[in-house]
């Protein structure tokens, strides 16, 4: 090869390559194993490789580069060389293997051909070579047939069908047992049938054949399997694959010859041992193609000691080589080992941390490579509850994979009856068309939940997730048909009563009940988290809305809690405080203009003076009485229970997170969604003879009162209640709700903190928009805050901070800042409003859409939109501490649990992320990688 | 005065004064314009101003400054000097009126006394001097009073009342007609009335006289309509009040004294001559209280010509000297005049446009002031009906200004009624406690519009300003009982058919009809508007969406249509559209699933081969077959008629446009904003025997035909509408729609240049958030359009743009530039999204507490904020322009017609800003004016 011209082709043989590993964007991953063995001075086969880029190229112009030929014949002349071998030679022929390689892997996406180089001349030079013209021509009949498939598209069962024939002809099972004759006589039909399907004839020049068997695997980059493949695994559809022409070499030329996988450590358990099957006298595909079983990689210790310990020896040589485990396909020809591949394993989570820790024992790899290497989401498995690998499976459907862990249960499709069943200890699966807040206490009881309709961020797969329990959201093939108790899915039905197995790792559902496998924290999962939390700058806390959650959190290794959401506190369906509260809003707008009415008369009544004076004072009375009328005193009533029951939810958190902040927020929702919807309420009153209808009406009191109470829903409801009145707007036209609230916390950390707890209170506004709103509701709670300590007489350190939600608080964050202890950015609203996505409008209607049409690269729900919502995150930061340098800035929401929005936020320099409790230790391993800068890398 | 000393007092008299009039913010108007009058030389009596910052320090320790007594005492001494008087003498006492004066005035808010320096000995040497003891106890008469209830608080009725006992007693009308020993009893009755009041003796000694009344001023800062008025017109709290006091003059001294007011030229009208009142022998307060009726100034020129003419030639000294017109206070005393007030006048938009043009042709003002000193929304008046100033009102109520101009009419309290008295051409008004789309009919038929409920931006008030009627909105004392077809109002009733009269451009509302001046454009106001169009760099379009307001935006001196929104070009209700648009969108599901279908399946017919390529081939026939399906045909039928009726409405908007851009927006509104609400569909199934019931039932097709529409509206009703499935959204998920459109587009621009029209078209696509979103629709713009010109053969050019309405896409301007022609800011939309504010809900709920509270310092719909929402304009701007240099830029939306925004819109250097009709004059003068950069100073 001379300088100018360029290496379109890279030989490896005679221990030595042109390629090396770091090449693999080159010559793909294939040819960068066997390049880099090659040079390690393992046995392998020689050949050369014909770089990725040639690929592209091809497709495009439907031609090879001029100097391509000259430089395939050169190496197949070095092939030859270090062979001793001829490519289409009649004594000794040279036949190789042509393969596909992309730089990422795309298993059993694109093409194979093997034994290429046989025709009717060199089949006889094989025969007599090896002395069993059985092989020679089964070798032939099998590169015939595949070449027939994957050059000239011929269907694959034409040819079984006529191997069968033959079969079925001499009774014989295996393909191995026909005679030669057998195969001659294939190879004359197949010829036949490729002629006949194509009008083409099969080529017998050995070079014709290259080439054709070279285009055909680069064709095969661009199948519609191989595209939605990449599509789906998002792989560059301009990579292209490279094409790897590699010597024959043969495990099925007897029994001492065979074939197999093997890893360098148990791919599944992370065991250090070598795991993998082989099968005798066999080749390649009979291993993939499961037409004989294959045995476990130890028995070959038995057959071929030499062989086996050779093969212990090249795995512990790659393993320290390559410093991870490997993954490699080999060939014994007449007891001589080859390897014709080595990759990076596939492991599984458990493995993966396993494998890691041991590796650090061993000296092999650092703690910081250990923790750099486990894609987060892997810790998913060890935290749930996963399905048996050797388990029997009954694949019902699949849907999305919306919250982790496996389990198994009897299907119930009311969450009445799940809780029912629950309470009597038996697991049952809510299967749902989709969730709602209603379903709540049935999800409780429930082992896991299946739903029809919904996406990644429904109502089921949040609360599932929140929960750590196993959910598979959006199963498209399920008809739910509640009213008859059944589902059905892909032709079967599966009645209410009946068990099934929900992966929701996987997304997949299984009829029947799998054997599961607990859970596996501790152990190698502590010690490779204490290692992260070692590395990582950011702080890790959880989002907990009870003691519960709490704990889960704290075991976890949550460091406080960043969102305790204070909604439920208000009541949820079925909860004695729902209608306490429903009070208090039927009665606020009344007590509050009674409240501003005397606020007004108190001030004229100062300022006037003489008769004047006399007058407000009088208004002043009146304002007075109309704060204790009938219909006022149920909003101070009320107020005061919701005072109690909150300072004992309160109580409880503080004592779960006893010395670790708690950040609550106040209020957020709008007050209609703890009234019944005007529709509901109107059907009520059109049809009050109804049943459904009699119970509104009772509820409420009536017709007369049923009408009150829809005169004043119709009032709060709302066109688009996210961007209503809500959060802060909430605390600055009915101020008594958040003084309640502040008053609760305040009084909760006073007593904790009386019986020798430490409670660490930060206090948190939602949804400013301005500053003025903030100072106005910040106000507001120090003043409540110091009423209570003064009261108390006691000393307690809180802080009063804001969520960052919306895009104008970003853009305003300097103001904002002003009055703000710490900043929390809730990422889930700042996309709704950055995008203008309704969440739960959009997910159902559009984003699938956008999804596949590349529209969004991404969820922005799921993973945090660096390019917009992410601007104003770091605009808010470094506004914010332009005024405060220390102010505290956290994030709260989904994204905090998303691998790479973590990364996003270490590099903002943020303090800490908050998430679900389950997704506590993932924060805490991506925080890790965020400082170790490797974690990209490690998790492809 | 010594140099160490501050200034605490600022005399004028001699011919000199310490301050001038650029001393407004020390000294306050009224001190500020007797000092500069006193520098001119004009005759002002002499006194002092203490400054405006010395109330600011009393209100916060009440207590004066050491040196104020010997500063005040130092003045007044130079006071008597000047008129040769002594302050509490005997012989030719010195008496002083006490006056405020703020920096920005604040008319009848703060308090006056005159004659100060009365008391039992002084006013006897009054009485000598004057030879008129009447004269003198009257004159002390009314400093008692005055005194009584400024100072010391005692109700204004109490002195009233002895008053009236009085004249009822001698059976006389005027005060002036009592005896001298009634004014002697009356300040001996109303000393007596304060002491049993306060307690407290009335002062004789003119110095404690002069200091309580000092204070009584300063604190009369504070009352609680001074605040009020400041919060309305958003005067700072910090600026204080100066103390005037001044040498009293009087003009109560016979028949050759008097006092009154004059205006430079007619307030009111403009025209260029004296105009103004005045009352022979009274005190200034006479003319003011209304109980005598003042003469027109020309008959002074009768009574005593050489003081009018005095005042003539004083009144162009100030005109020429201010070079503005001046309203100013004066007194004659003895033939004598003296002026006691000069300051800029008020008046109204009709006289502020001619004074200005008058001004420049009289050379006393350049044209660059005269566009500079109209406040923009004073145009408002020439461009509509105005009230009479003549006319006699009867004010029912008032609220919100929501649309300019005045309408008389008969009260109607539905829209259909009054389409149909519409039609027969009686005027009437249409009053409703809301309005909603359903009275759109019915606005239009009305002369104006007033409800009771809603804010500047509510349905009603954006419509009318839209239609150019006069609107009140918000009138919140008005109860609409529109069951029983009246309104109450302030304990007035009035029934359905009784005419009232709506005054938009102030909010008031009077019974009866009032007298009306027809608009007044042309003349004046296209010169001033002549020279605006000069000076300015911003374009001015029109939002359009009819033939109609793109004549009447082009007549105001629209360059174009900035906005046409097409939602009303698939029908609204009662349009034979509607049902078809409907047609369509039920259908469309069902089609767009077929068309992918097919897609899907021609591609892999052209990809598969053999066998499998002729499934993939029956497949694309059941795909073609499903298109042409029963459930499909009505969408593709529906989008042809649409077409047909778009391509008309598109052909007489370019018409009526012509040579100029137009701006046409693709459809923006979700599709279930075509459709009935799930609500109205399950009340009507549920009560089906009710008459509402059975017309729904009957427009949908009966039972199962309601239900299956019901299902169709519940998968696309969203809970949050403003953030869910509209704008591009639609054009990707549904791109027929918006293909329809383009082709109707383009065709009509065909059709118009064909017949010698010369139409600019330019395509908005709304509602993107990233660049792959315009990248698609844009892309199917393109093809469309370029597909229609191909056939027809023809070469059009058109942009392709799109409108910058949410967080996300201003945030990645520079990525959308790359396919956009040009941006359009929906600054609503911006707002919205930016502040998380949804405009309906916000305005009805909270937005005015908002305001009232001082969260927000404007509504953000009205006047842009430039903080949060500004900033994401700059960065869309910064950042397209950095793409494209040329990019073109403008804003549609209300924001587009608001002055301010206008400046901030010029700041920015857009090419363009669009509004509705009506407000395009004044977007022309705003633009002008932020080129001037004198607007602000002029507007106060």
């Amino acid at each position: 090869m001379t300088d100018s011209t360029p290496q379109l082709v890279y030989f490896f043989g005679l221990g030595r390559a042109d390629g090396t590993a770091a090449m693999k964007d080159v010559l793909g991953g294939k040819g960068a194993g066997l390049a880099e063995m090659t040079n390690l001075g393992i046995p392998v086969p020689p050949g050369f490789t014909i770089p990725t880029s040639l690929c592209i190229a091809y497709l495009e112009s439907h031609q090879f580069p001029p100097r391509l030929r000259s430089q395939v014949e050169h190496a197949l002349q070095r092939m030859e060389t270090a062979t001793g071998r001829v490519f289409g030679g009649t004594a000794r022929p040279l036949l190789v293997s042509v393969r596909s390689g992309a730089a990422l892997s795309m298993p059993g996406m694109m093409e194979t051909i093997l034994n290429l180089g046989l025709n009717d001349t060199t089949v006889a030079g094989l025969a007599t070579e090896s002395g069993n013209p059985a092989f020679a021509w089964d070798s032939y009949r099998r590169f015939v047939q595949m070449f027939g498939s994957v050059v000239f598209d011929v269907p694959k069962h034409h040819f079984e069908r006529l191997l069968e024939e033959r079969k079925s002809a001499r009774s014989v099972g295996r393909d191995s047992d026909l005679p030669v004759e057998d195969f001659q006589g294939l190879v004359h039909d197949f010829k036949a049938l490729i002629r006949h399907e194509t009008g083409k004839p099969f080529p017998d020049q050995p070079t014709d054949q290259l080439w054709g068997a070279i285009a055909a695997v680069f064709e095969s980059w661009n199948t519609r399997r191989a595209i939605d493949y990449r599509k789906l695994h998002d792989i560059p559809d301009t990579l292209g694959t490279a094409v790897n022409v590699v010597t024959m070499v043969f495990g099925n030329m007897g029994d001492d010859s065979g074939t197999g996988v093997a890893f360098t450590r148990n791919p599944s358990t992370g065991e250090h041992q070598l795991y993998g099957e082989y099968l005798l006298n066999a080749q390649g595909e009979d291993v993939v193609s499961g037409a004989r079983t294959p045995e476990p990689i130890s028995t070959l210790n038995d057959r071929m000691p030499e062989a086996y310990s050779e093969l212990e020896r090249v795995c512990r040589t790659l393993e320290r080589h390559f410093r991870d485990v490997q993954d490699v396909e080999f060939t014994i020809e007449r007891r001589k080992l080859y390897l014709l591949q080595t990759r990076r394993a596939q492991r599984s989570g458990h493995a993966a941390v396993r494998i890691s820790c041991e590796m650090v024992e061993e000296g092999l790899i650092s703690e910081e490579e250990a923790v750099a290497r486990i894609p987060p989401h892997d810790l998913d498995q060890l935290l749930h509850p996963t399905i048996d690998p050797a388990a029997k499976l009954d694949l019902l459907t699949s849907g999305l994979p919306a919250s982790p862990g496996a389990a198994s249960g009897a299907v119930v499709f009311d969450a009445d009856r799940a809780e029912e069943q629950g309470r009597r200890g038996e697991p049952v699966i809510l299967v749902r068309r989709e969730t709602s807040p209603e379903d709540f206490h049935g999800m409780v009881a429930a082992k896991a939940i299946l739903t029809a309709r919904g996406g990644m961020t429904s109502h089921a797969a949040v609360v599932a997730r929140g929960m750590g329990k196993p959910c598979v959201a959006g199963a498209q093939d399920l008809s739910v048909e509640e009213g008859s108790q059944r589902f059905s899915v892909n032709g079967r039905m599966v009645a209410q009563g009946e068990w099934i197995t929900v992966d929701g790792s996987t997304g997949r559902v299984f009829a029947g009940r799998a054997g599961l496998k607990p859970p596996a924290i501790g152990g190698h999962f502590d010690k490779l988290l204490s290692w992260a939390d070692r590395f990582r700058h950011l702080r890790v806390r959880v989002n907990a809305d009870t003691p519960a959650d709490a704990h889960k959190g704290r075991d976890f290794g949550a460091e406080g809690i960043g969102l305790c959401r204070t909604e439920h506190m208000f009541g949820t369906v079925g909860d004695p405080r729902l209608p306490i509260f429903r009070q208090v809003i039927l009665a606020a707008p009344q007590a509050r203009a009674a409240q501003l009415a005397l606020i007004d008369a108190e001030k004229e009544a100062s300022e006037a003076r003489g008769k004047a004076k006399r007058a407000a004072e009088e208004t002043v009375k009146e304002a007075k009485a109309a704060l204790k009328s009938p219909e006022v005193r149920p909003y101070f009533e009320g107020l005061k229970k919701l005072l109690t029951g909150q300072r004992r939810d309160f109580e409880s958190i503080f004592k779960a997170m006893d010395g670790l902040p708690v950040t609550i927020r106040l209020l957020d929702p709008p007050l209609h969604e703890f009234l019944p919807s005007s529709k509901e309420l109107e059907l009520a009153m059109a049809t009050p003879t109804l049943k459904a209808s009699k119970d509104v009406l009772r509820e409420f009191g009536g017709k007369r009162g049923t009408e009150k109470v829809l005169r004043e829903v119709l009032a709060l409801e709302e066109n688009n209640p996210m961007l209503g009145l809500r959060g802060c707007r909430l605390g600055i036209l009915y101020p008594d709700i958040y003084r309640t609230q502040v008053q609760a916390i305040i009084e909760a950390a006073c007593n904790v903190k009386k019986r020798g707890g430490d409670p660490h209170v930060e206090i948190m506004v939602p949804l400013v928009a301005t500053r003025e709103e903030l100072t106005a509701v910040a106000a507001d709670v120090r003043e409540v805050a110091e009423q209570v300590l003064g009261q108390r007489k006691m000393e307690l350190p809180y802080l009063v901070g804001t969520m960052i939600e919306l895009p104008r608080a970003a853009l305003a964050a300097d103001e904002i800042a002003e009055d703000a202890d710490f900043f929390s950015f809730g990422t889930n609203d700042l996309t709704q409003t950055a995008f203008g996505f309704s969440r739960d409008d959009v997910e159902g209607k559009f984003l699938a859409r956008y999804l596949e049409e590349k529209i969004l690269p991404m969820n922005p729900f799921e993973s945090l939109d660096e390019r917009g919502v992410g601007d104003l995150v770091l605009t808010a930061c470094q506004k914010g501490r332009k005024t405060k340098e220390d102010l505290k800035l956290g994030i709260c929401g989904e994204h905090g649990g998303d691998p790479s929005s973590v990364h996003f936020f270490h590099n903002a320099g943020l303090d800490y992320v908050s998430c679900s409790p389950y997704r506590v230790p993932l924060a805490r391993l991506a925080a890790a990688q965020a400082v170790l800068g490797e974690a990209e890398t490690a998790s492809k």
